[in-house]
């Protein structure tokens, strides 16, 4: 169903054909369709729809669309929708909804899941805990494959992956898993014990979300055990969840690598305000530090007077020594969030940066003299001074660029920072000074 | 075991407890062990390990490991290795190694993967169809749930995933499918037909892989099937290559960002001269449109003549033009990554960057004003010019840099091209245009 014929068959109240082909549809495509609605027309098509695929519509709204939901709903509905969402989606739109909503939530919420609700939000943010989920299948080691297949079967729908079991003692400490794989190949009078993997690879609830996006990655897991601090199975997280931390964490670095305080926000949900907020601090750093720059010029203001063409060349020089740091920036800082880069290869980055610069260097000071010299009509000592600063600068930007990354990796700064911005500043003072150093010798002033 | 006990272990020839222990161990980290490790010392352990265990950490090799092990592997191990690889990540390896050694593993292929191999290696590359993995779990609509379970049971371990199953009739055509929690959950007497869920969501061969992320996310499945012309099923992505597929994306938008030709060797691996061709392209066509920005100063150069110190705040302006106008591009850019942001959203963001920039603008210019009226002594006049030429800049860069990778887009360009450097080269250069303009008109010039 198309948004056409959605309007089509509310117009014409062909409720019944509306109903049925909703139910046909997955549910995420079903939230895309009802989200541009008003809240009205909305509401009155997600009452149509049976209980199990609305809790999932829902789940798929977007948080705003959530919000407005929860506050015309009836205590009734939310109750419901509480009692069927995973407790990981729940503490997600906690976390992002108004504090009356949030009252309204924990009201209609059971005794026993408004306590874990509440230390689920003691979790810091960004945490492994903050991410998890309660919702895994439990084994224990003495049930045989089909006690466990049968128990799969009795509560495996409200599971948020049956695909992965874990196996637990009474203390709840994580002895061992068993995939779901596992199970329907064994034979059905092993026990769980026989069969369970017991070098389990988990995480703690207060580890860094990114580090537990890393360790999807490398093992190609579907989902990871989270243990609190006396190794007590807490919760699991899923491989679908760990999609939007890699997005999260990626929209992170580029706003940090575009000189930006990060921030979850949508930017067209942010107000005006949070967003000019998150982008004011860092120009201003970076306006007063172009202070530094700016001396250097009124340094040499004698040269400038002097031969006020060289004024010309200064924002093309400015330009591609930013340029060519921050590719070099771009690069090593991408390298590093990736683990493709490690500290130790310090030594190896400034060297293969160094050998870059050289080759683009030449190539780019070659192209510059002939076209100055050629089309600018500014003499040959002109050019020449031009082409070796810019020689220079690419050398001094791309080894910067290439560097500080990795100084801030090991000052436990996050390298996002040094990026084109910060870099660009620092190289617009250095080439500056190379500029001036050059065109006095060269042209005797 | 750590690398210190691997040395110990090898040093001391203590191979059984080194077999042991490395059986043990999950085979991402034995990958990651074996790594540094001289080719032939690896070579000894890797041939200590069980043949399983033995693919499955060759399969979490780097592709330069790889390549280094398929140059000294016996034929025989060779022809083991392929037999036992997943699809999916033979033909990733065949499309990274140098041509002799595609020959050596064509050759110990088995008849029928050749012509598969063949067939794999024309789908164009990032499409679905050069990710997809043959081995997925073929069910028919007459099997009972029993039967599904035992086939599973017979041929589960061979397959890239177990936990989604496709149904398809005798011309290989798609009709439904079934997850192993629904057959598990299932009376063992019902029949696939009765329990398969027809609405199935797949894609083509030959859609782009960025688009097929997309859909994993928007869906949270664990794999998609996927089709040909005819919608005969031809392979099924799984997740965990979605989460490669995203990372890989991303690394693209940050090098385009970064003014740089998109490339996907490993920084470390790739040699100067590819990193410098990637790099050097964009720079030359930057430097050469920085003329123009030069070209606008040596039209003014009797204002600047005049009153000399003007130049010494063109680095400054320079700067904060650019790094407001790449906060907005950036934001705009992974927005549009990430369907945040749509076309048709063109107007609110115009608005919005508008609002922001006067904010922004209104903060850095008096801040600015008295910086520069306070201790840089260049008077009254100067100081409003320069802080008034900020205001405007801020504003014109964030409504450029807001908007030209939307144009971008809707020109079916990368947006990805309208970041930082271009946005910097334009602004560049209309920025110094209201300087010189405001500047003539408040100095009488």
């Amino acid at each position: 169903m198309d948004e056409r014929r959605l309007e089509y068959l509310i117009q014409e109240k062909k409720y019944v054909t509306l109903k049925k082909e909703l139910e046909e549809m997955n549910e995420a495509d079903v939230a895309e369709l009802l989200e541009p609605l008003d809240i009205h027309t909305s509401l009155l098509i997600f009452r149509m729809l049976p209980k199990d695929l609305a809790v999932d519509v829902f789940a798929h709204f977007s948080v705003e669309q959530q919000r407005d939901f929860i506050g015309v709903v009836t205590d009734k509905e939310l109750k419901d929708i509480i009692d069927e969402l995973f407790f990981d989606d729940m503490i997600d739109i906690i976390e992002e909804v108004p504090a009356n909503i949030v009252k309204k939530i924990l009201l209609n919420a059971k005794e026993e899941e408004r306590s874990l609700i509440n230390q689920f939000l003691r979790y810091p943010p960004d945490s492994a805990g903050s991410i998890m989920t309660i919702e895994y299948v439990d084994l224990k080691k003495t049930m045989t494959v089909r006690d466990a297949l049968d128990h799969i079967k009795e509560t495996g729908l409200d599971k948020e992956t049956v695909y992965t079991c874990y196996v637990t003692d009474k203390n709840r400490k994580l002895e061992g898993i068993v995939s779901l794989r596992k199970l329907v190949i064994s034979e059905e009078d092993h026990t769980i014990e026989d069969i369970m993997d017991r070098d389990v690879i988990y995480v703690h609830t207060n580890h860094d979300q990114e580090t537990v996006a890393g360790m999807f990655k490398k093992y190609g897991f579907l989902a990871l055990p989270v243990v609190d601090k006396e190794d007590r199975l807490t919760g699991i997280i899923t491989i679908d969840d760990i999609v939007n931390v890699i997005d999260q964490e990626t929209t992170e670095d580029f706003q940090k690598m575009a000189a930006m305080s990060p921030s979850e926000e949508k930017y067209l949900d942010a107000n005006i305000f949070n967003l000019a907020k998150q982008r004011v601090m860092w120009l201003l750093v970076l306006m007063v530090s172009a202070t530094f720059t700016g001396g250097i010029i009124r340094k040499y203001e004698s040269v400038l007077e002097t031969v006020v063409v060289l004024t010309a060349f200064i924002p093309m020089l400015m330009d591609t020594g930013g340029n060519s740091g921050s590719q070099s920036s771009t690069l090593i800082i991408r390298g590093l969030a990736l683990g493709e880069i490690d500290l130790e290869d310090v030594g190896k980055v400034m060297w293969k940066e160094f050998r870059i610069s050289i080759v683009v260097g030449i190539v780019l000071a070659i192209v510059n003299f002939f076209r100055i010299y050629l089309f600018d009509d500014v003499g040959l000592t002109v050019s020449l001074t031009v082409s070796l600063t810019l020689f220079v600068t690419v050398i001094i930007a791309k080894v910067v660029g290439g560097i500080l990354p990795m100084i801030a990796k090991k000052m436990k700064i996050d390298p996002a920072i040094m990026a084109g911005p910060l870099i660009t500043t620092i190289v617009d003072a250095l080439s500056l000074i190379v500029y001036f150093a050059i065109a006095s010798r060269m042209l005797n002033l």
